[in-house]
């Protein structure tokens, strides 16, 4: 059965690195935990100072204030029909959640009886959620309304910069983030107030991080393929990695079948040079790549491995196979758990939140 | 939250569809679990003549073997390493499973004490798995094989045509389903051996199954919207629907934004004729197709829609919208449940066998 394993020196590493420099460039650290989703790893990040945690649902809050997590920010516009749990929440915990208009605001008020802190969310032109940067006549509503309020504190800005993930390469991952960090400036002498910033691959390459006042990444902690592809890492940091059977050999397509599909990897692909799509990169024994050798495709349960002619050759059927995957969240809320290297379980709550 | 609901009226009169016409045609019908790895729904196809289940890995095996199921093929090649889990579980029930060459099986021999059937896998150009089905003489070599063998018994051949889904339109898929059956013809007059045919598009415009002895379609119970695009089936078929949470509006993009991304449609995705991706097709309130309103994006937990003008100003803030998924098979499986049009909670096994 495909298993995904954890590779614990690598993301001990990884949270080190991320917690030294938010600490180096004076940031408040607030790591984003829908990656792991996991209460062992989230207690990794107890030993550094973080000033809180960031997750992607209501549901994933509940799960982490649970686990006695107190200052807990739902990365997610406020959701009208969850104001209900979000009060709860609040009466417990220090609870902040993002605000992309005044609409939902109102209409959550008459609910709120704990106060909760509202970070109004900037879209940086990704186009997925949050307020436009330029669009400053509705920022300056969201920040008139939230200072009139009750129910809301402000606590700032929250920005997703999305669009970093499409960057190929470290040289234009580069200055894609330091040209956000000229408009963060820009943005900030109009509306002086904390920015929390969050993406892993803009956080992974900056060293001038002025006029951001928070960081909250998450893919850092244990980083995939796709990163490498966006320029944020090298191989070495990827901390998962796919353990898959080899089932059976195609010699006249060069080609190997593992038991490893859509519902282990996800659909999410990176494009090979020749304009197809493939779904994971082949690692050997000691989790370095072998270059040419590729998840080429997935369907429900089965996985092809493209192969070069030299590693078809060696390769014995009923072997267990390494493989990065493309995107390590996806991977990780479908397994729903881990192994360390030395066997370790490690769990994961995507089947309790659901 | 993301609800996947389940119309169990749809699902029902598929399930009556299919069962006809496999009776019609004198097919034995060993209809594939994977799709809705429900132990309720399955039990609904036990008001049919059916000769055994289908399923995609020997822990799906074993789940519906605690459930009663005591005939089931596992429709994946053999894997060595599951060889104990495997004579375990034919020591109960009338186990299948695929050989796609001779290795894996004279590997497995030795631990087998419980008899094993055994369908040869033929690849119809599909270039997944299976035995090419122009390798006579390899095909001859797993038959001698098989004849000699105590541990494994000879079940036929199983053949899952999956370049079916690349058919756009019912015209292209019947010529492709049709000409499938014409090369089943000639095969079994080298080889006249019971023949098992899966794949839910061919089954589905099918009316002559001439040399076809059993059929395991799977994905017809829910249908989803490829299929529609495909040619199986028109969407008044579709008996699973996403229910998402209406977040946010964004008028200059003409844009809503949904609760509900890939952990809950997963990352499976149709092309719109402008050569962009899309992930799901909205319907209204009646389960009607709304022409132009589409899941244009997924994040994940975030869901973007893109909008008629008329739809983006009728739909407002905290409305649960309806959304056929693209693939049903991956959305099941990643959201683990489901609910009936009246509120009734039906199992997915998903959370117990990875």
């Amino acid at each position: 059965m495909p298993k995904l394993l954890l590779h614990t020196e690598r993301a001990l590493n990884n949270i080190q690195m991320m917690a030294d420099k938010a600490s180096e460039n004076g940031l408040k650290f607030r790591p984003h935990f829908k990656t792991h989703q996991s209460h062992e790893i989230g207690n990794w990040f107890k030993e550094y100072p973080i000033d809180g945690i960031t997750v992607s649902s209501v549901s994933m809050a509940e799960y982490f204030a649970r686990d006695g997590w107190q200052s807990i920010t739902v990365a997610f516009p406020l959701n009208i029909n969850e104001v209900g749990r979000i009060d709860k929440l609040a009466s417990n915990i220090d609870l902040r959640v993002l605000a992309v208009s005044v609409d939902a605001l109102k209409i959550s008020e008459p609910v709120i009886e704990h106060e909760v802190g509202i970070y109004i969310e900037l879209d940086p032109a990704y186009g997925r959620s949050g307020v436009d940067m330029n669009a400053s006549s509705d920022i300056i509503s969201i920040i008139d309304y939230l200072k009139a309020s009750k129910a809301f504190r402000f606590e700032g800005f929250y920005m997703h910069a999305g669009h970093s993930y499409r960057n190929r390469g470290k040289k234009e991952l580069v200055e894609f983030s330091n040209a956000l960090v000229q408009r963060i400036k820009e943005f900030k002498k109009e509306f002086p107030f904390p920015i929390c910033f969050g993406d892993t691959p803009s956080c992974s390459v900056l060293d001038d991080f002025t006029d951001i006042a928070q960081i909250s990444p998450g893919n850092f902690v244990f980083y995939d393929w796709i990163q490498t592809q966006i320029g944020s890492c090298d191989p070495s940091k990827i901390a998962v990695a796919m353990q898959c059977d080899v089932v059976a050999k195609y010699e006249n397509r060069n080609e190997i079948l593992i038991h490893g599909g859509a519902v282990h990897f996800s659909k999410d692909s990176d494009m090979q040079a020749v304009g197809l799509p493939y779904f994971g990169q082949v690692i050997d024994q000691n989790w370095e790549v072998i270059p040419g050798v590729i998840l080429k495709s997935v369907s429900q349960e089965h996985g092809i491995i493209q192969c070069t002619p030299e590693y078809f050759h060696k390769t014995i059927i009923g072997e267990s196979i390494h493989i990065y995957p493309i995107h390590s969240c996806l991977t990780a809320d479908l397994m729903g758990h881990y192994y360390t290297l030395d066997g370790q379980h490690i769990s994961h709550l995507s089947a309790n939140y659901k």
